[in-house]
């Protein structure tokens, strides 16, 4: 397949220009456009430039405000909201991060909800931008029914992913990201675009029937990873960034989306701590080290992350691969 | 097999003597003994009576401090920290969870560690407690090394469990707790006395093979829930429960351990949210019943812990059976 080489400044700015085309201002267009640049760089394909085409249709459609002017507040001590204004959640979260930070940094734990937001990305960008700042960092986002619960029959959850972020120094933070579903929606999708089978036990058809067609699993519903104990987690995401911030279920999500392909809008939840304020403040760092240094000693066990570390050194070395076709789709967009 | 009907109270009467005759004080016996009581009232019989030779043999073996004196400390203003003086985790908890649920109803979210106790239960009984006030409640604990690291081939995680609880009115709170283990070391526990066979799926012997007898498994390790996935909140746990809060990791509790057949010393970390701080004041319980009723509107769905409850209500009513074989085993103790 004929590919183009591109770098991921060069890769932001495609995708910003396509943004401000479909009326983004320059703030968001810009915020969206690195989320979607770090994807690429990270080799996390089914968070990039395939997503470019579901944020233009959701500008399109007026569903989302490319203007939008996210608006921070402190509603408890330790707990900070940001009213996303309808807009794409990047911006949302460049406005919310500074604030989570220096709460997490006084109080020792705090938390930061988005709502009015909607929400295309990997969370794993976001956690790490955190743990960078030296915290312990969770996310948690959900999105339209795509996930059976246990034991039932119809989908009810979002794919739900959680992040976890760990800080370490030198090097950048441990960070793990994944969908509460056996695989993540965007790498059903991704399945789908290239023509590849399902590993079974991924997901059912329309009629509930095990499938492993990409195209008929996007139709039907995903389960929820490891049975009960995955469905827990997915319906726990549903709590903490629906119910608890006054944001929509997946359920809800759903019914009042416009199904134009982009994101519905939706909430998140970000939770940080200070390890330097838990009571092992001068050893917290080199003490998970060794935990680290247990799961490298084996054969075959790896940190969460480092497949991704190695992508993104790979891609500011010397760029990255996009497909020809996408690349010209992109240029139409 | 014969079996006696005993009341909780009786199972918890008979608990804190057996505790008292082997150095607890009664402020110590009493916080484990209802420990024991609540797993046995709510048919978790694997943290029940079960337990109670283990916990003896800490205390004869002079591992566990019986007349331990917790000390609550305020690390940040939203960060508390129980030392458990090396005693059961029961009393600590009992210590820190006024403090915990103070906190997090002024901040929006606190978090409570705990560190130099001995964790031996399940986790439902606390976060139901902190939910019971009307907070979100979070808690895992690490132990000893159980469970694979996704693609290694030894153990060094606990089996990890983590519980989530959400207040609910009228009605008990919604609690979900899960070791981050295929099944509970606790159930394997069960299933060795009682002699049945493991699914497959669960563990491998010590050399490593996949094993179906839980006395080979036991002597082997535990595989992780929805494999990288488990694993990965595996080692979330042990970085909250033990480098967070500066306890142990489950490979360093071992170390330590005496291996009496008790629980090692270990940390526990509980976070608390107050919904009435996170925006939706008002709103928030009536919304999340509208998802609960979506899950038990799909047949074979339900909610976790409502079996728990059914079991309660039933003791409560009727009594507990237990073996006697068991009763004579513990009157001896």
């Amino acid at each position: 397949m004929d590919s183009v080489n591109l770098s991921v400044d060069a890769i932001a700015e495609l995708a910003a220009d396509c943004l401000r085309r479909h009326g983004c201002n320059d703030e968001n267009a810009a915020a969206v456009a690195a989320v979607i640049a770090a994807a690429e760089r990270d080799g996390c394909h089914s968070h990039g430039l395939m997503r470019l085409s579901g944020y233009v249709a959701a500008l399109d459609s007026d569903k989302v405000n490319g203007n939008a002017k996210p608006n921070v507040e402190r509603l408890a001590p330790a707990v900070l909201r940001v009213d996303g204004d309808s807009g794409f959640a990047p911006l949302a979260l460049a406005h919310g991060r500074g604030p989570l930070i220096e709460s997490a940094s006084k109080n020792g734990i705090a938390s930061l909800a988005l709502v009015n937001i909607h929400h295309f990305a990997a969370l794993w960008g976001e956690v790490e931008l955190v743990a960078e700042a030296g915290l312990c960092a969770f996310a948690c986002t959900s999105y339209k029914p795509a996930v059976i619960p246990a034991g039932g029959n119809k989908a009810l959850y979002g794919t739900n992913p959680i992040a976890f972020g760990w800080p370490r120094e030198p090097g950048p933070p441990m960070v793990f990201d994944q969908a509460s579903s056996v695989m993540a929606r965007g790498e059903v999708m991704l399945a789908a675009r290239e023509g590849h089978e399902l590993p079974p036990g991924v997901g059912v058809d329309a009629a509930g029937e095990p499938s492993t067609d990409p195209d008929e699993v996007l139709k039907g519903a995903l389960l929820a990873f490891g049975g009960y104990k995955g469905s827990s987690i997915a319906m726990m995401v549903e709590l903490l960034a629906g119910g608890l911030i006054g944001e929509s279920f997946s359920f809800e999500a759903e019914i009042r989306d416009n199904n134009d392909g982009g994101p519905p809008q939706g909430g998140e939840l970000m939770i940080a701590m200070d390890p330097n304020l838990f009571g092992d403040n001068d050893g917290w760092a080199a003490h998970c080290e060794r935990l680290f240094a247990e799961i490298n000693a084996q054969d075959g066990a790896r940190l969460p992350g480092d497949r991704r570390y190695a992508n993104r050194a790979r891609a500011l070395q010397s760029g990255v691969q996009v497909s020809a076709s996408d690349y010209e789709k992109i240029s139409k967009l």
